[in-house]
């Protein structure tokens, strides 16, 4: 196996610690390297609940390592401060009583500095460990650090999201980078249709083959799906801008309920980082105040948006099932590959770019919202211990993403992959593509 | 076909239009026996405001009629106060501006005497109407009637309901009703296990048979349901409360987060009103505060606190399509008719009578939470006009329940009813059956 | 002394209790008849916190005789029922624990029916206990029941301002009565100032004379007050709609920074119950909705609305030791009797009638806004015991009006009456005049 | 006249700018010396919405010159980036729209390098302008300056109460210096009283007396004080904590009504910064967490804290009147020059040294609560144009504080200077003393 693709491992026992360390090496870089391009200021501001100061983030990747692997099995191990252990918890209630979530932002201490002090001290304890590890836990060491490479994952596009919303707030609209790499500017096609005839589809991750995947992807099974049709790509910005044009945000008849109340309690009128400069929509990106590329995938759009548009035009969202029916064939056809990760550094979504035997862009640029609400398979399994809080209990009250966007490492995501958001949620990577009955 | 069974039709040509009147009248009737016991001033009371007072409810259920029926159908009809439109429109957007929820409570005027005014007014004109109805439009208006009707009933348990809030939130605690049938007092059996092996099924109602269903019933599709297990009945008041005991309301690695920070914002420690009096546990119940019997089905729990006590006790709730699986064979095997529903004129739920053949207590008694959220089926539809809102836009942020409960009429529940409540409300009859993996 | 006239005690031992008790009944038939024109439904509404349901009115004034007089002085008193001690203290904490002022509007039980029997119970032990009073305790009942008759008239205003707000929440703007006086409609003349030269006042009851006065009026004491220079007349509706059509409500300079904040939060753009049809300015009366008198004085402001407007006019509001100044001057003028109070029968404000030698309108009509902080007077004593919460803990965070209103019984007021409200208040009966430096 | 000795005028016509620049250069710098112990995080945190991060801070009084010296007055001034004018504007709404004071937090560009440049820039531009200012605006150049100055120390102070907020949030309790003057530790004598005989006072500045005072100080004016006895010093730790102990804390008789909902909405049980540590009393002080001194002035109390004290202790806060004739007389004897103020370093309150003819600690150590509202002085007028809001609009929902802190420069305070704070405040260094009547 090789953890430097996919983080997979084919059988526990030929495992070469020191491949996983170089893994480790290189997933700390990336974080690090997201990180570079900000003031220490930047790293203080929590511009909203859900949103974590970059500091906190640059704190807690580590503390994961800390608490999960350093401290139950590396025995010499000193932490450097012992209330860290509350300071950068964050929602492990049966390790210890996190730090309130609202409050990181109010915490000047540790100093960013300080920070990555930390970082530097976890990173010598891992590579300490990892370089002689006590080969009665290896397994158990590996399979957390498998857990906890793809966990820092997660919070390297939180970091980008973070950002964006924190340097968003300010009316300076300050860039988080000037290089970005450029976004082709090209004209898509109309919206083309895929059909799928009904079926009987085995759905999650299978664990009989290699390769990682989080618990709620687990619990493999058979799902009925009925014929449906699906859109070649995503929506455009283009094509939204039409639906507000046409009063999509004035007509509750296109909204669900929470959806209209939302609407008019946050007074939307348009997708979030959008504004309109001389009649003309801008929106703030990664790389500052730009005009919204009409052909370019709608971004930052609630589910509640999606589904408005969704009926709006006659359609609907995909439901898990039919988007991972589709993905399947999407990525055997190859169109993982072709996907606008984090590594093609746009850090935003772009244009598609051809129409395809597959739909197309169902990997990376947008996560896609679907029509279902994120609730375990049949025989989901928590994990044991406080790594059971992992994803399990999050299990209400959102809904399923898709197929990962411009700020996901490309080896981070998975045909099988559930992420989720509440349904009002806006500041994630998040738009959506069309389905309709066959 | 029979109206007075099930409300449904056969064919549309042979309906008798009368035999709708008589239906008409008999449900009418109920809804004015379920008010009989109040005083006026119990009509006026929103204690919260999902709920609504009485008197709002008497007068929303004939405006129904005047708003989809009388003025549409009938020219002649002459509406008794213009302004009733807007004060008694629930929540129809398309159709105007309703008067807002919260404040249904603050409208003195028209009064108890004037919204019966008002009702008998209605009543007059439907009588009218179906005694001599415009033939070129009875289909429709049989249609709507066909809709109207269980409309109400859902009213009449709505009633229930929130009569029993308002009351409860009076420290007199008083008794609704002084002379509601008994429940016989007896020990239930421990809990069974029924095995179902994985297969797939028809879900949603069968639109060639007769009978009428909801839109969201709507839209009968295959589903693959896994092999599973389901208990032979609710768990009760007796098992609830050993969770209790066993600190289930203070360990937050039983709850789902949301369910956990509703446990810790609203302070719960017990069901919705359930109150200990001198060591011994009591709830409110439309006959006033009585001790718990210990042997009926646990009531007026959230959907967070049935699945912390599965989750506490190993298992799962079913979801939708399992508990529809069960209820199918349930009801071919007669477990339908013994239902303790509104007739049964308990008002609360009772213990089970015994073991059989098919789960017991699927229908009536307490409404089940279900571990699926509620969704549109594939093929969902909305119906034409005003009436489209009638459920689809509610379609998030709730989870289903299923087999109606103690204050449901009999002839309004079906195997294929798909209710729905926010997994934080308590104020329904809402209890919960466990299920797990095969 | 006559208890008839101004509730005064001259000297204690010459008090005829049967006297007394003519006045309690003349004063308890006059809440009485103020309800008359409700229908139970009117008596559940409480449309604000502020507000309480008439019910609650009628009830807990009959608790304050029942609390403070009948149980500590009656022996042989029972109780109609324990628990409305709890369900009808108002905010007497060191009593027993109040039910939630918010709540009120949630008890349908007792009914109205109920209520007014044990109002009656209550009369008929009051007139037993005054028939044949212990002359141990005489001293002390007559002490409380000078307190307990004008707290009833306190709650006569209220009762009227409350069933204004509870009316005007409903759209159908229903009249509280049609047959109130009519206002004569006439022209006022122009503004005039009066002048008063600097000096030393005594402010405050003097308790050396007859007479009843509350505890806040009590430590009589000396200010100096510099030269000033009053309105002879409170500002009209004609004068406040200057200000608006000058821009006022949209100009935060001429507000104070919590005013403007309010204006801002709860979208102030006219006096409370003001709403424009057909280009016509009307205002919600105890009679029914009709076009502003411009004449009147402008009615329901806030404080914070007075002081925005003597600002933009270039004046202040008076302090209450300038008001009680130039107030007893009017008193000995006889401007008290030509006062509008509740007995005119107006239950609006209305029209001064004529300039005249000394400030007019001082009483009746509008409460005034003075300048002035609720503080306590040097010297200030709380009264013994639970009454002693009367009056001293609301001495924060509000203002001083003077003066009586259009719904105050005239024997209620005194020059040395100081009433008040927080700053944003607006649903008492309130205006203001000015007043500008000498 | 000599700017650095109270920052008085004379005659405009002897001013010598270049010692007003000195001054200008003295108070600066003393502001950049409070902040040079904080590092980059501690200047972007914004505790509570009352807070404002040290970095606005340093800009705002930088803004507070340009606004209203640099740009009227220096015609080739250039601004260094335009958006400050939005982004470090506090409130003067009539100047232009303030940056949200909740949102000071969220911004992180400028950063702090950015702000001290700014500052700088301000800084050499009114250098320029004072080594060679215009003459025909000299005067109100001169005439803001005089208000620019003592509002860059009323900033001082603020930097300091809002760091020790910012820093008792983190649980790791660090200290802002580790060098503070130590506090001597001794015992103070019992409370004792001084008398004070009725009679006219003057209050407020006097303005054909030399010298500086705000706008709220003007209207000098007489007052006529009753005979009264005030406390020779403030309450201490101990006696504070004796309330504690009595059950202040819990017993609402004595408590405002406003100060009870208080109590109970925000859990008070001690002063803010207090915390109980193995059953010793500890608070949290610009010196890191320490055992409180029972001899020390409490500090840290809100006005409604002060008022249950002295309900308590059967006494009462002194009015302002009663509080400036006492420390007229006081610092006639020198009282003044005694004071701890910020220039001793102690940044905490420290024990009385001991009794004396006149009440002792009338200045420094706690800003002391009285009983008297923030309302104008008769005769009060704003100051023409944006400065106009300097004071005036925050007189309503306020009380007042005399004497100055620990906190306080020196120089700043005078006998008739009045801060303010809403009764509910904490955060300000605030004590109380006690008076009651003669």
């Amino acid at each position: 196996m090789s953890p430097a693709q996919g983080l997979a491992i084919e059988t526990p026992d030929n495992l070469h610690a020191k491949e996983w360390l170089r893994a480790y090496q290189r997933i700390r870089a990336a974080t690090e390297a997201i990180c570079a391009p900000l003031h220490k200021e930047d790293y203080m501001v929590q511009s909203m609940p859900d949103v974590s100061p970059p500091k906190w983030h640059i704190a807690h990747v580590s503390w994961f390592f800390e608490a999960f692997i350093l401290k139950p099995f590396l025995p010499a191990y000193q932490t450097l401060d012992p209330a860290y252990d509350h300071l950068f918890n964050s929602y492990y209630v049966t390790h210890g009583t996190p730090f309130p979530r609202p409050e990181r932002g109010m915490i000047s201490r540790p100093t960013v500095d300080d920070v990555y002090r930390y970082r530097a001290h976890v990173d010598r304890a891992m590579e300490a460990l990892l370089s002689d590890p006590p080969q009665e836990h290896l397994q158990e060491i590996l399979r957390r650090l498998e857990l906890g490479l793809p966990h820092e994952q997660q919070h390297q596009e939180l970091l980008l999201m973070d950002i964006k919303h924190i340097l968003a707030q300010n009316p300076l609209c300050p860039a988080y980078r000037n290089d970005l790499a450029l976004t082709p500017a090209h004209d898509v096609a109309a919206l083309g249709w895929h059909v799928y005839p009904a079926g009987v589809r085995y759905i999650g991750h299978d664990e009989t083959k290699e390769g990682f995947a989080y618990d709620n992807e687990m619990g493999r099974h058979r799902q009925f799906v009925e014929a449906f049709q699906i859109a070649d790509r995503p929506v455009t910005n283009g094509e939204f801008l039409a639906f507000m044009q046409a009063g999509g945000y004035d007509k509750p008849e296109h909204w669900l309920s929470d959806g209209w109340a939302t609407v008019e309690a946050e007074g939307w009128q348009a997708p979030l980082y959008w504004v309109e400069r001389d009649g003309v929509w801008h929106h703030y990106t990664l790389g500052g105040l730009v005009p919204v590329d009409m052909n370019a995938p709608v971004c930052h759009v609630s589910f509640f948006e999606a589904d408005a548009y969704a009926q709006w035009a006659g359609a609907r969202l995909p439901t898990e099932a039919e988007w991972e029916t589709v993905a399947h064939d999407a990525a055997i056809q190859g169109n993982f590959g072709q996907g606008n990760f984090v590594e093609q550094d746009h850090l935003q979504p772009v244009a598609a770019v051809q129409p395809a035997e597959v739909p197309g862009q169902m990997f990376g640029d947008v996560w896609e919202w679907t029509g279902s609400a994120y609730r375990p398979y049949p025989g989901f399994r928590k994990l044991p211990g406080s790594l059971g809080e992992y994803n399990g209990k999050f299990m209400s009250g959102q809904m399923v993403l898709r197929g990962g966007c411009c700020a996901t490492p490309a080896d981070h995501i998975r045909v099988t992959y559930r992420n989720f958001f509440p349904p009002h949620a806006r500041w994630a990577f998040s738009g959506f593509r069309l389905a309709r009955e066959a």
